[in-house]
């Protein structure tokens, strides 16, 4: 696969690579500082050394492994330095520049020749007009952006049109406590696009779900194709419901206007579609952590009323459905609580309390139920059900997701032994409910009998 | 004003005080350890003293000033229990206890009689059903719940229908590194309801706006005019837009299904609504923090391009108009950023640069434009525009919203420079736009002609 070249680089060439603090050569050498393989500054105007590496004057005199160029060029050179790319057998370049197919007719023709020339080396090129993508566990960042090592290493991949939106994800979920498996920015999708990042992370022995943020590309069949040809879930964040066409071309060069087209293929396919960055995390957690559902059915177990009644109005916003409980798991509610507030589904203990776990487990093992979400304040002096939850997920295979409210320093803790389990963990009864209908829209990709049969429905504009 | 007994009292009965951990009376005899005032343990069967205090048998028989009583006694003897507080001149008392109009006929012949010996010996009963409130910054903890202590005091009251509720509510602000003026739960609102304690804390100095949790009362009137009538912004969370009515009525004694009725209202009266705890205290933030908006019309300030289309997406979606800046701001936005990618609004500068605080200042002073979003990822070498909002915010008068990513650690401190300033400051994109959407909400209520001629339109159900 040519993304290997990219994502999984044995060596780097920094094209433009400067000594100048703040221009971004200098940033994105700093970047790879920590990257475990050779990496070689390049700049036929400098010499000497940056970062301790010896500067050469052009990727074909580079003598070592080398299949990643980062580009920190101006626009008007990308095209030469990608046929050089070519010539030298470097598989993968990363165009940071502006000023190509978003910028107006001289810019497109710059992207043509951008194009021709990669592929004529066969180069795969991401961008031109990204900030590029980091893979954390690998200390991999091949950006100009600074901060970036902070992002922690984790199991879910952000697939992004935008790498300011990609950005903007990886340090929500770095605040959140939450790492990813890597994150890219597409930029112009020279001949990077999201079929190229799924299937190269789909076959990540990191990556458990991806999290993509689309504004509107000419290719919507190839994207929905890949997401439905793909194992790993993928959830997507469409933006563009409303009229943002003259900003959004003025971005990526892509035109948005295709949002409906997208909302109805991804529920076609099963990829759950979510309305905000916060909500696209919290989704990607759940569909990396969980067993993958059997249906849109879920349990809900509440210690408080209040938030369970919030939680209920949400989750049959998201298309759930909350059965009744069996008459069996009724009574084993019941016999557990005897007069306890309401026992049908949602079930109301009323109170947090010491048999709060058994009543979880008496839900989960119902067959009527493929989703459970438990929702409890923290009390002290019983602390959350992690014992009941521990035996629990290693003996029934359903999505469990959990959600709390409590002092931070508190809960962290015990928050953390929960995500351990596999049980994902939300702070407030909304977030815990999006997840869920994350898991649910998910749920719908099982649920079809034949989903190659429904093709003709999907018209894409490509 | 009677709710004054109960949200500012000069001393405390705690009935049903025990010296057993784990019962709400030892409980909340803890949660008063640091109250200002003299504390008076009540239990008839009970002799010595808890938490240094010594008991007392009866209301009736405390010597010395005591205004709250609050009731952690079973059901049954609640109604008794109010009446003596009557004949002792206790103002207003707290009913913990469930089991009253939300548990059936029974129940609600019980609650009949609480509220006759109520209006009888005049005291203001919040409850029953109820986890109570806090008013932090008075140490003021009345209620059994643990761990309240760390809810830090703030400049926004919660008043919700439920306490469940209310604590998420609490304990997101303080996750999130917010603080309360004060958290109420209504509970079945014997005799404090949503009228009497937004008008107690629009009377608050600690108090700059109030966020309430609704869910269905049979006085939608009553609220609706109230939230009309204070001079402090209300923001309101309204449950119950899906059919969720058998749970909601066994929690609160309250039918949902006047969703709509509440919907219209808050709209007509320019109550913003919300659909999560996490908006909630968004908008509740923006309120207290922000000068009062004069219009609806938002300038979109952004340094990347991805984040401000999914902003102008969102805020278009709130009902926000984007209008053009006049062509004095773009001449000027122009000059300091020549070629810049787009100058129309949003202005989208491309990167963080040193001149981003300069084109924040232009579009806030651009007469066109009534609120002011500002979008950032932050970058190390420039920091934030905190020079250039600050002049801002002393020289005019319009709400400044600001969104940002970065490591937690990195821009935590510079963060609340920006809060300090009156500059409210959401770490995802959707978060700022919701928040502004708030603003925009409230400031129709300044735009109608003659609010008071819309009545006919509401037609409550009391």
């Amino acid at each position: 696969m040519t993304a290997t070249s990219l994502f999984d680089p044995s060596g780097i060439a920094v094209v433009g690579a400067s000594k100048t603090e703040g221009k971004i050569g200098y940033e994105a050498m700093q970047n790879t500082a920590a990257f475990d393989g050779p990496v070689y500054p390049v700049n036929p105007s400098t010499s000497g050394t940056v970062c301790g590496r010896q500067f050469v004057s052009s990727v074909t005199e580079i003598d070592g492994d080398c299949d990643l160029a980062l580009l920190c060029v101006p626009a008007q050179v990308v095209p030469d330095v990608i046929e050089e790319c070519g010539d030298a057998d470097i598989g993968a370049a990363v165009v940071f520049a502006g000023g190509f197919a978003e910028a107006g007719p001289d810019g497109e023709q710059l992207q043509d020749r951008l194009e021709a020339a990669a592929a004529e080396g066969d180069v795969s090129v991401l961008g031109p007009n990204t900030s590029g993508f980091l893979v954390p566990s690998a200390e991999l960042y091949a950006t100009f952006a600074t901060d970036v090592e902070y992002v922690p290493p984790g199991n879910v991949a952000i697939v992004a049109q935008s790498g300011g939106l990609a950005y903007s994800l990886a340090f929500h979920a770095e605040n959140e406590g939450r790492g990813v498996s890597a994150m890219v920015g597409l930029g112009n999708r020279a001949t990077v696009s999201f079929e190229e990042a799924l299937e190269y992370f789909d076959s990540d022995s990191e990556t458990d779900a991806i999290m993509i943020h689309v504004e509107g590309t000419d290719d919507a069949r190839g994207l929905l194709e890949t997401c439905r040809a793909i194992e790993t879930p993928v959830v997507a964040y469409n933006v563009g419901e409303q009229d943002v066409g003259d900003f959004a071309e003025s971005h990526t060069g892509a035109l948005t206007g295709s949002y409906e087209l997208y909302e109805a293929g991804f529920a076609q396919y099963g990829v759950p579609t979510v309305r905000s960055v916060s909500e696209l995390l919290d989704a990607g957690t759940a569909l990396a952590t969980c067993p993958e559902p059997d249906g849109p059915n879920v349990g809900v177990v509440t210690a408080q009323a209040g938030p369970g009644i919030a939680i209920t109005d949400r989750l049959k916003r998201t298309g759930a459905t909350l059965p009744s409980l069996s008459a069996a798991t009724q009574d084993v509610v019941e016999e557990i609580l005897p007069g306890i507030t309401f026992s049908a589904n949602p079930v109301d203990t009323g109170r947090p309390m010491p048999e709060f776990g058994d009543v979880v487990s008496a839900v989960a093992r119902d067959d009527n139920i493929d989703i459970v979400l438990v929702y409890e304040l923290y009390e002290a002096a019983l602390g959350y059900p992690t014992d009941a939850l521990e035996e629990l997920v290693t003996t029934v295979d359903k999505p469990i997701v959990f959600g709390t409210a409590g002092p931070k320093s508190v809960i962290d803790d015990e928050v953390a032994e929960l995500e351990a389990l596999g049980v994902p963990t939300y702070r407030t009864p909304e977030r815990a409910a999006d997840a869920i209908g994350a898991l649910v829209q998910y749920a719908k990709r099982n649920c079809q009998p034949d989903a190659m049969g429904a093709d003709e429905e999907v018209t894409a504009d490509d």
